[in-house]
């Protein structure tokens, strides 16, 4: 008898709202390298997708993501694989920052090392009550130096060493108040909830939020002068738009605004 | 009969604090080309008046400022005007960051798009405990990419981004704890504690407080050893002013330090 | 009679935790050329010292730190002595960032100037509850701009900029919730939550420690496309090392780890 394996990552389409979830509940979600190939492949996808306005990743049974995968990595050591192994965690990492849609992190259970980074790198991220975040790498003598590349971007120095260095668990409200997530949600609630941010977002024009999004990464780099030389240009190609041309009129004219989604 | 037009930029002094109120209050103080040229050009005489230690930017009627002015924009449509537009708003920003003087933004009613922009770009931003934040660009397919070079200097990716993809309004509280302004008044308090803020800054010297403010932004945007190099060559150069050794000895001496103002 | 001068700077060391006590009471640890050069001294030393796993900061006496010492500054005024004192300033938080050993500040009574500096610049840094932070130095004439290197580093802009233009006092939650400090400890157990704080990182890896601190403030100054590289070159060779070898099987093992230091 042949019993199907079922995908390691699933996908689910409503109304614009595209969830990935990562699907190896027995691993916590470990990012295996097929995992992340998987991740990669959706992705790419989604980007050329005009029906898919925004994206949320989410994980199947008690947690989000644990991490790497690390009976993978012990089961072929050496610097080819581990060079191979990182270089396609940050290609994934950047693939949510330079994708067209925002990307919304469902985070329930714990959130660690790559796992950690992961929210850390989506545009959003809604954490349920009961969520845990934590970069515990050098409780077993690898530090978490790629997903401290998106922790450090997302909250402040001292709150990002003390995760790095102790390895501790930080719950949901502290995430919220460091910034490492955007949203907590009630009990019970965080797959409701976050469906509904994820659906206000996809009512929005299409096309606008690509250039928004792109254009807040490009700017964060900048020094300031750069940074208003550059939104000012993509400004005023987002203003010579058909959808904004359009926003603009519907709110003049008191009325909802019809995209072209282009 | 000819009835003069009131000014749409009011301007207030009192020992040693400029008040400049933004005046459209039928257009919710939205940043016309002409209010727009009336504060630059206000901010470029504040510059050069050595009587002037500390500026408040304040708004008249139901609420600070709603951002540029959609009516005139769309009256004139283009991209040469567009560019013009962005251009002009973004020389305001920075002369606000290039002011000798501090600039603190007094905020009550809502600040959005870029009359949220106006507010973060301030040094100091007071807001009363019903003041409200937006960047809702995104609501009229105009992603708010100007004014987010200035909210993501003040605050943290993560609730940037929440701001700049809902298009939701922040309340008073909520800019505070992200970072967006620096103060909340007291109910019924936010002109009286604004002026109290600014008094106490009017009385240091306004030498220090020009020197200091420009290298507060020089620095920001420095590697840290080069940052480190750059703020010892203005602390010695500070040190060696009249105003520097006046305050340590007065200091020493344990009595009030008069000041040159230069 | 000859009687021994105690030592303007104390060391204690226990079970790999080393304490630099600034030990000039009299003038609440001021930060004379003689404390910073043995600071310096100090920290050259235990950079290159195996069994130093951890460094904490203290002061002895009513405060942590007040600063620089106005007094000694005064008696030798002018443009060469002052590059002098900034540039062994500046050398001094340097080392700090560049010491192989994680450094936490432990900050009770009052840290003011180069003394908020010395907490800002520390990894991590735990305030007693009445501790208390400020960058007075436009009281007297003199901006912060030094100290505002490390500040604006640590904490928010607007934060940042009422310290800096106020030179009013931060207590220890507000330090806390704006990511001055790390940690805030129980009334009466400061020297108590810093030493566990300190012996639960004493127990990681000091190569680990060392590889990832190091790494944590290079790529935070890198565009992120630079930093994940230069994360990944990095985490791939901390994989190759013997600890992490062993601390993966440990935990696929379910055993502790055994480091060996290297």
């Amino acid at each position: 008898m042949n019993v199907e394996t079922p995908p390691i990552l699933l996908r689910e389409e409503r109304a614009g709202v595209v969830t990935l979830t990562l699907n190896r509940p027995g691993a916590r979600n470990a990012l295996s390298r097929g995992l992340m190939a998987a991740l990669i492949e959706a992705l790419d996808e989604l980007d050329a997708d005009q029906t898919a306005r925004v994206v949320i990743i989410a994980g199947a049974g008690p947690g989000f993501c644990a991490g790497h995968d690390l009976r993978e990595i012990r089961a072929e050591p050496g610097r080819a694989a581990y060079e191979a192994l990182f270089a396609q965690c940050s290609k994934l990492m950047l693939r949510i920052q330079t994708l067209r849609q925002p990307v919304i992190a469902q985070v329930h259970g714990v959130a660690s090392a790559a796992g950690c980074q992961l929210a850390a790198t989506c545009d959003l991220a809604v954490a349920d009550p009961g969520a845990r975040f934590a970069t515990p790498g050098v409780n077993i003598g690898l530090f978490c130096s790629t997903p401290m590349v998106a922790l450090t971007r997302a909250v402040g120095r001292k709150a990002a060493m003390r995760m790095l260095l102790t390895g501790e668990m930080l719950d949901a409200d502290a995430a919220l108040s460091t910034g490492l997530v955007s949203h907590v949600s009630a009990p019970g609630a965080l797959a409701a909830e976050t469906a509904a941010l994820a659906a206000r977002i996809a009512a929005k024009s299409p096309l606008t939020l690509a250039i928004g999004k792109r254009a807040f990464y490009e700017q964060a780099e900048m020094p300031v002068r750069d940074a208003y030389e550059h939104a000012s240009a993509v400004m005023t190609t987002n203003m010579l738009a058909r959808d904004a041309e359009e926003g603009v009129d519907a709110f003049l004219e008191k009325r909802d605004p019809v995209w072209e989604g282009r």
